[in-house]
């Protein structure tokens, strides 16, 4: 056994940022549009420049030799020189995310809409790429042949050097091709990141925050399709690929194109990471346009669920390990326990969220931290944080418990916490979405040149491409079909090409393949997912306002009209009401007259609703606005049950009905209130992906008039 | 030389929590505020129990034998429960923060002012830390004896066994007492973190947002004394302290109780680190009383760049490295070397903090972000934390560096915010301020029980809290006596007992201390800097305002009113006059000219200020604003060049100005506008350290009567 050891060293860069501010500062130029804009451009270029600068002088740099005597100084220097280089390295994904925003501003600004904040990092990303790569020159790193005897791997190993102990950790297996890459590229492999920081710090607050924002009236009314799609599609999609993908491997083995292993269990994982959609530039621009909720619902709910189920579904299908031999061959024990690794990871991972945000609510409903913002946004921010610890901990999947928590603070402990802390908590995390995000991104842009172990193959590519495709529609259209026979606000055939469409690639498919490349199989995989998500996010990112127009789906509809609206169709109005009567209602009047006065300052008081015997704990658990207050003022759930015809809902002493024309009638200033806390309620918390919030003029969307139908 | 290796893993923990929560839910009881307090009092023990039982289910496991056939499995599993560990780590530290904040709002709901939050957070660490040593069972670390020839320590380190390469980072050299104990104490290993991660992740949002929070008027009219105690008294009160430890290690050593080498260098090391004081306590129970607002500013304003100087100081300390050998002689050309870096290091940290904050300014002022509160926000953040890796990539000091960058920020980039951003940068960094605070102090008091190379020895620790007096009391006397001839508003004497007594040490103290304990000399440094910490802020802290009584100092001020109060003493409004003509007028000028106007859209326009052939430029930079805006209706530093007399300061077209009674006579509305902003802009930007903002009632405080002059 031998043991190789190798360092690099790097010299200091010095900061040109005072000198190129001086060169931006002189130039002169009329009219603010214009001078912004001008400024902006030559911003981008000394921050480009700034990057390559700090790229180069942190690459350029010679080995050294030390002699045992200055051993002691040269350790620490040896480590102060590799924390600068982390700085150094940390830096230029600064400089590429302020590079992104400078230029998100030019693009809303000029109201670009062709590329999205997410495409754009991606393209920062490539470029700074591209100069590390080919641009930087690199040192190369020395190699010592080294003796050494271990028995296995351990994960803390202690070097007796001289007397001397130096400690290191086990960072992880290395594949024998990246042995000969670690010691010639030490500077692409300094920008490369652990794949874990994506799973434990850059995912979590994407993912809470989507669960945070996800909006409430809408998603409840298609939850039923939205879980099929989640679920039941995913499922679909990752085996109609697995299928498909191991057709193809079989085509490229027996035509001599495959250098590797690659058997059905990796194509299941393949197909199981690749359906994790990410429509995040799509569900921007639906909010800017303002698409039919409807539709905007579907895909973002599907999206937020279907990462939870491909992050557990592909760890189920890694699980899968027959007895004996390595083989990969079909067993039903290994199949059932992979399915069942599948079920109790979900359910684990669900309850652990669930609980966590009930904890939650329940601690902000008994203490008055509401007094105090500060204290209160800290423990919200502290409690969803520990979601995910906890779910990691207990050896669930930390992703999927911060989802199903943002969901359950949204619902509960949301109502609980005071006016401010509400917008400070929505605030935070909407800026944690945004740096992640974009973070992710951009790495994805560096990946394609940084990683060093790239397996692109033609076939395999092509594909990828059409059983991605093929995926995606085997998932929409039947289920589309099957649900239809459901629902009666049928999903029309526009909005499902529009959903198949919207099937766009992104942070959750790249983290699942960034974390394990270590076979061949992998890093094609790898590969191939980079190129899948870059041309979704590109071309069908940019693309979606001409599928708008193209399939004549409405924009400017304000979702706060929804349900004043008129409809073209009676019957429509009615399959609120037979949807919301079967699934919905059950949930709606459950979590309304239990849950919510459990868990928040909503009434109706459990003393009323609850059974005789539990009195005292009814008593407990009330809270006494709950007596105060029998209007639902803050529940923007309740429309749902609205149905057509003479019904009426009632709130204390205000009767709210509607007739068959949609219009309401209100009872009093009580009921303009309601409606005015719906509206508000929705509004606000339609977020979703980055912020393309434009200043509203009248100059807007171009779509409006000829898309309304 | 030999290798030795280690491993030890962990079973996994089951969560208690839902369980725990029914226990909560079944108490009854009546009245809201003895429920919430009986409610509290039981999350308490269910959160310090789910500490207990995490930390003793993470620590629980048996050390495993692997065969060679299953060692890539076993790798793969060795990582993944490393890393359940490290969750489980994590998850303790989120919920000892939990029980915090917590607890922080029970002492506000009860208002108990004789324990702060530091304090608290402190006191939940040393339960933690009692509970994590001696309750929790420890297994035993498999130690695997090899051997292995290096010719040095690699930076990284590849271990080839069977034909499969594992990769190591090297974390650094442990000392020989040290690898006995990492053999037996895996758990407490597990929660010691990398004191890395207090320079690079804590202390940087703490040190910024005190820059980015100062209070810039009574900063500005203290200046010169804040700096001198900042610098010069730093450096005396390194230089008495070391005096006076050297004398007691001399002393020790002849007693042959010094167990190790200790040298000047050490004991000038030691001064260094214990010269940073951290008054957080003090100046929350000051906000929160409003006390006088000079001794406000003059302790906060010292305690904030006197963090700055120990640590350019303590790192000068460290290299002073004289030829030859390693006797820590004394050498002419090694002290200059050490008296250069300090100047090169500091000069360098705050310009490139500067530069950040005026790149940030121009870019705010020349582009709209302020329309678009995500993206300036985000902006803000990024280029704010970009700073911090600037500088230590430079080789800086990344904590001055953003230090300085704070305080640029709050002075010009402030003003080019839109106030929704404004509010959203102030409530972000005051909510990293609070966890990262109260996250360094858990981790004090748990380190006391989990640092396990402790050396207390009680000469050197009654030297240490003497030297520590000592050196307070000639930083502090002298140097008052000194400001004082110069000063006309005298710092009279209680104040100096007050700032005597407020000298509590905190996080800078500890994270210098933390930062190498290789040696004995470090760790008995380290144990006796915990004590010392642990006195100051307990005692010192709790007995704040017991000392603000005795020493007779008024409480309630009104910040705003100070301007046109009627001074006992006519001089000393003469005295602002003289200070502000002499440092201030000119800063005040300089700034108030050319500064603002280039960097923010404040007037006068620099057409007008600026020379003739300036003229394009000054055109570029000066925004349309600015010609409309010549009232200073933002400039809270305007008041401090009020006098008494017949002076007047002119804002275009109103006059303001004051008579000997210090009452203003306002020329119109824009005067009122004016008064309004100055003491809106004050009281907004007079949080350091931690909210303790109690709900204003007519109850508040007890000392305003009689403590009144």
């Amino acid at each position: 056994m031998t043991v190789d050891g190798y360092h690099s060293d790097s010299s200091s860069p010095i900061s040109a940022a005072v000198c190129n501010c001086a060169v931006m500062l002189t130039r002169t130029s009329v009219g603010v549009s214009l001078r912004a804009v001008k400024t902006l451009r030559l911003l981008v270029v000394v921050l480009v420049s700034l990057c390559v600068f700090i790229g180069v002088s942190a690459a350029s740099s010679p080995a050294q030799e030390e002699s045992s005597a200055m051993e002691n100084i040269s350790t620490e220097k040896k480590a102060e020189e590799s924390h600068r280089q982390d700085s150094a390295d940390l830096l230029i994904f600064i400089l590429l995310l302020t590079l992104t925003i400078l230029t998100i501003w030019l693009f809303k600004h000029r109201r670009f809409r062709f590329l999205h904040e997410t495409g754009l990092a991606m393209i920062y990303g490539l470029i700074v790429g591209v100069i590390l790569r080919y641009v930087v020159q690199v040192s190369r790193a020395n190699v010592y042949p080294t003796n050494c005897f271990v028995n296995s791997s351990p994960a803390t190993l202690l070097l007796n050097i001289s007397g001397k102990f130096y400690e290191y950790t086990l960072n992880g297996e290395i594949s024998a091709n990246e042995v000969n890459n670690m010691k010639d590229n030490e500077m692409l492999r300094k920008v490369t990141f652990d794949p874990e920081v994506f799973f434990n710090i850059l995912l979590p607050p994407i993912i809470f925050h989507a669960g945070y924002s996800l909006k409430r009236r809408h998603f409840f009314r298609n939850m039923g399709s939205i879980l099929a799609y989640a679920f039941v599609g995913t499922v679909i999609s990752c085996f109609i690929i697995g299928l498909l993908m191991y057709g193809c491997v079989t085509l490229m083995k027996h035509l001599g194109k495959l250098g590797g292993d690659f058997f059905f269990t990796d194509c299941l994982f393949f197909g199981a990471i690749v359906s994790a959609t990410d429509p995040v530039t799509v569900l921007a621009i639906f909010h800017e346009l303002q698409v039919d909720v409807d539709l905007y619902a579907l895909l973002f709910g599907e999206s937020v669920l279907n990462d939870a189920v491909a992050v557990v579904l592909s760890s189920s299908i890694v699980a899968y390990q027959p007895q004996g031999d390595n083989s990969h061959t079909f067993e039903a024990m290994a199949l059932l326990k992979s399915l069942g690794m599948f079920l109790g990871v979900f359910s684990g991972s669900f309850s652990l969220g669930v609980a966590t945000g009930i904890v939650t609510a329940l601690v902000t409903k008994f203490t008055k931290l509401r007094d105090f913002q500060l204290l209160e946004t800290a423990l919200f921010f502290l409690m969803s944080w520990s979601t995910f610890l906890l779910a990691e901990a207990c050896g669930f999947t930390g992703v999927v418990a911060v989802l199903f928590c943002g969901i359950t603070q949204a619902h509960y402990t949301f109502n609980n916490l005071s006016p401010e802390s509400q917008d400070r908590t929505k605030q935070l995390f909407e800026l944690l979405n945004f740096l992640a995000e974009n973070f992710i991104f951009s790495y994805m842009g560096l990946t394609l040149f940084t990683f060093q172990n790239h397996v692109f193959n033609l076939m395999f590519i092509v594909g990828a491409f059409l059983a991605v495709f093929v995926g995606r529609a085997a998932n929409i259209y039947p289920l589309s079909l099957l649900l239809n026979l459901g629902r009666r606000n049928k999903i029309r055939s526009n909005f499902q090409h529009m959903m198949m469409f919207a099937g766009l690639r992104g942070a959750m498919t790249f983290a699942l393949s960034i974390r394990d490349t270590a076979t061949y199989a992998r890093q094609m995989m790898f590969s191939t997912n980079l190129l899948v998500v870059f041309f979704t996010v590109w071309v069908c990112g940019g693309g979606t306002t001409q599928m708008l127009s193209c399939q004549r789906i409405r924009v400017g509809v304000d979702p706060d009209q929804e349900n004043s609206m008129s409809f073209a169709d009676g019957s429509e109005r009615r399959s609120t009401k037979q949807e919301s009567a079967w699934l919905f209602r059950i949930w709606y009047n459950f979590d309304h007259n239990y849950l919510k006065p459990i868990l928040t300052h909503s009434g109706p008081p459990l003393t009323t609703t609850l059974p005789p015997c539990c009195g005292p704990l009814a008593r407990f658990l009330t809270s006494p606005q709950a007596y105060e207050n029998e209007c639902q003022l803050k529940d923007d759930d309740s429309d749902l049950i609205l149905t057509d015809g003479d019904i009426s809902l009632t709130y204390g002493d205000i009767m709210v009905s509607t007739d068959t024309t949609g219009a309401h009638a209100s009872g009093g200033q009580a009921a303009d209130d309601l409606d005015r806390e719906l509206a508000y309620g929705d509004h606000e918390l339609v977020m979703r992906g980055t912020r393309l919030v434009l200043p509203m003029d009248d100059s807007e969307p171009p779509f409006t008039d000829h898309l309304r139908m």
